[in-house]
């Protein structure tokens, strides 16, 4: 296809979902949620359709050697296309984000109340996944927002199923047609055309690489949430509770190795040290994971690997953990905000001044006493689902769900007020 | 000055305001407070010095035959360095917008809260009033920040001794140096080097005109609050009490036709043309405002001129005013849609049902309810202070004081628990 033909296709369907978000805006709670219940109950209906479309995807992927972990993700068994319909039904239960009043004061004879409105048309670009399709889709409806969604070439017929099944479930449940769009062309093409469409998308959310989101941020005037890379800590204080500190500092890592809240580095307060690192390090190497340890580490355990600089500041996307020993809480909360990349950080200890000092001078996403990294997620937090983990600073910050794909909007109503 | 020095001396001066950025998130609600309070004091002591200065600026000005409504926002009279002190001790007063809990909730043991967190490191560029120097300052210590200002060349002098004054005096009572940094390079390069330092800014808010605001769009990566250009409409409703219609369609425009939340158009509804639009007129010719109607409202009144499509428009920042007879509230909602940017809208009717409607319809930053244009204004909203009015719909909409300038951070309390 030639990248005019692109350009074209692509801007008929985002000025049809802008369009569409104008009506969607409209469409009260009731209405919205009876949308999404039509939703799940089609995704139910065609649950062969979806895996019939879903193994093409999968044996093509098979056959095209790519990794064990990619085919992983990529394969909707049915427990995942079960707990993808859930995740929309528990959307419907959630409250409504729209018209909730922020802030409300009376002046002069005037109410002005802050309140919230969907910010309109939000585009997702993202990669493998497909049940993404389905999540994002739903959050966006729950929030009055029309979605375009461009999701990775390797799962183009799940995707491709699973929009036609929602958006058509949709719109017979009143839902504006193109309000759900899928941008069903793999060239890359399409991408670089989408990021250029300002004026009739106000939010976009990218999902993948550091190096998709690097290219994105740098082809595009229209704001972007970006669910960024993620380089936590597990701080194991001197006033730990040593037992709950290898719990959760081996849960951090090894639960989950290679998603973005998952532990890299394990700093440990040197008058615990070598009370920690014997256990800690035992537990590591039975779940097969590597260690690299600095000087003083490999002083106390001498199984573990040389750590470089390098390793501070690596995420590893594996079963691979750093261990660092500090000389003092202030030194931990130094490295983490040189090194970390603001996700989610921990301290286990049992001192709660030295706690709050962590909580309060670590400069992260999310901030955690007692509590494995792991547990930073929209659904553990109470957000219902999320739709990333943001690591900007603007709009929203950490987990993200429906209330973070809103606006707000004065509402003034007087009496004739005028300025003197 | 060659481009490479120009870099250098910014990139010094954005990394000291970022490594004070760290020192000033740990001060607490007093001591912000305090220093503030040292600015003021110390703004009252040098008035005839800043006067001074001031002097300077606008003899250069008046030298270069600029317009009299430049030199007039130039111009630091007794009463503005006055307001501007007022300005800095009222925010004192205000609330802190830091470590509010904006959510709370316990699950599985955990509490898990939101809080408000600084952002980290401002930088505002903007152009001639001096008085946004002290304002900006104040706001962003105020909420924890650090900030880099860069105004107008045509004011160097007064915004040099403004911040000469503000940083020494901040410093004095404890607040870190480098936390209010001016960049006092008149060459613009200095504005294209500062929007490249992403590493170091967390914020960009320009405030000025268009090209300026999509010049700097265009040139960085680093999220961005404008304050952007006010096309802003009053409907009259078939509903409406004529006396109130006219007392505020009038004020809108006339009472500061230049600024951003003046009216430019003027709708009205057929039922009550011939009663509106005779007597609106006339204020306006009496106020020496022009006036551009539509067929139908030259019809009723001739002496108008024709209005072309292009009025639909255009931000005047005149006394100039556009009028159009629509034929239902719907064209009106349809109209402010098409044609406004979403800054401050104004339906007067005495139907409450049909306000609501234009209130939920029309999607502008601030929509108003028998209430001027002219009154979107943090101060008027009860913000305490303005750093601009924002017309994106991320992070911040409308009016915006100190708590827009945070951020949030999840702070999660438990007790070992992890993720099973």
């Amino acid at each position: 296809m030639e990248q005019s033909e692109i350009k074209q296709i692509v801007e008929k369907k985002v000025s049809m979902a802008k369009i569409a978000s104008h009506g969607l805006g409209l469409l009260n709670f009731k209405q919205r949620n009876a949308i999404l219940l039509s939703m799940a109950d089609a995704l139910e209906k065609n649950i062969k359709e979806i895996k019939f479309h879903n193994d093409i995807d999968v044996e093509t992927a098979k056959s095209s050697g790519v990794s064990a972990e990619l085919i992983d993700r990529l394969t909707l068994t049915d427990k995942r296309i079960q707990d993808m319909i859930d995740g929309v039904r528990n959307i419907v239960k959630q409250e409504d984000p729209i018209g909730e009043v922020i802030e409300s004061r009376k002046i002069d004879g005037m109410s002005i109340e802050k309140i919230r409105v969907p910010l309109g048309t939000i585009a997702m670009i993202y990669e493998s996944r497909p049940n993404v399709t389905v999540d994002a889709a739903a959050l966006c409806i729950k929030s009055g927002n029309a979605i375009v969604l461009r999701g990775g070439s390797e799962a183009i017929n799940s995707n491709k199923i699973l929009a036609k099944i929602i958006s058509s479930a949709g719109e017979a449940a009143g839902m504006p047609v193109g309000a759900v769009t899928f941008i069903d062309i793999v060239d890359r093409a399409a991408v670089s055309e989408l990021v250029k469409m300002d004026d009739f998308i106000d939010l976009l959310i990218p999902r993948g690489s550091s190096a998709m989101i690097d290219y994105i941020k740098e082809h595009t005037k229209i704001p972007i949430l970006s669910h960024g890379s993620g380089l936590c800590h597990t701080y194991i204080d001197k006033c730990a509770n040593i037992d709950m500190a290898i719990k959760v500092a081996f849960n951090a890592k090894c639960q989950r190795p290679a998603v973005c809240n998952a532990t890299e580095t394990v700093l440990v307060h040197r008058d615990v040290a070598d009370k920690v690192l014997p256990r800690l390090c035992k537990e590591y190497f039975n779940a097969n994971c590597e260690v690299r340890g600095c000087k003083l580490t490999k002083a106390i355990v001498p199984e573990v690997k040389d750590a470089t600089d390098k390793d501070w500041e690596t995420e590893y996307h594996a079963k691979i953990v750093s261990i660092k020993v500090v000389n003092s809480i202030q030194d931990a909360i130094n490295h983490i905000n040189r090194y970390g990349s603001q996700h989610s950080d921990s301290i286990i200890t049992d001192d709660k001044q030295r706690a709050d000092k962590f909580l309060k001078e670590v400069d992260s996403a999310a901030v955690f006493h007692n509590v494995s990294t792991r547990l930073h997620d929209g659904g553990v937090f109470g957000l219902g689902a999320e739709i990333g983990i943001s690591t900007g600073k603007m709009h929203a910050r950490g987990a993200m769900g429906a209330r973070e794909l809103t606006s707000t909007k004065f509402v003034v109503r007087g009496n004739g007020n005028i300025r003197e």
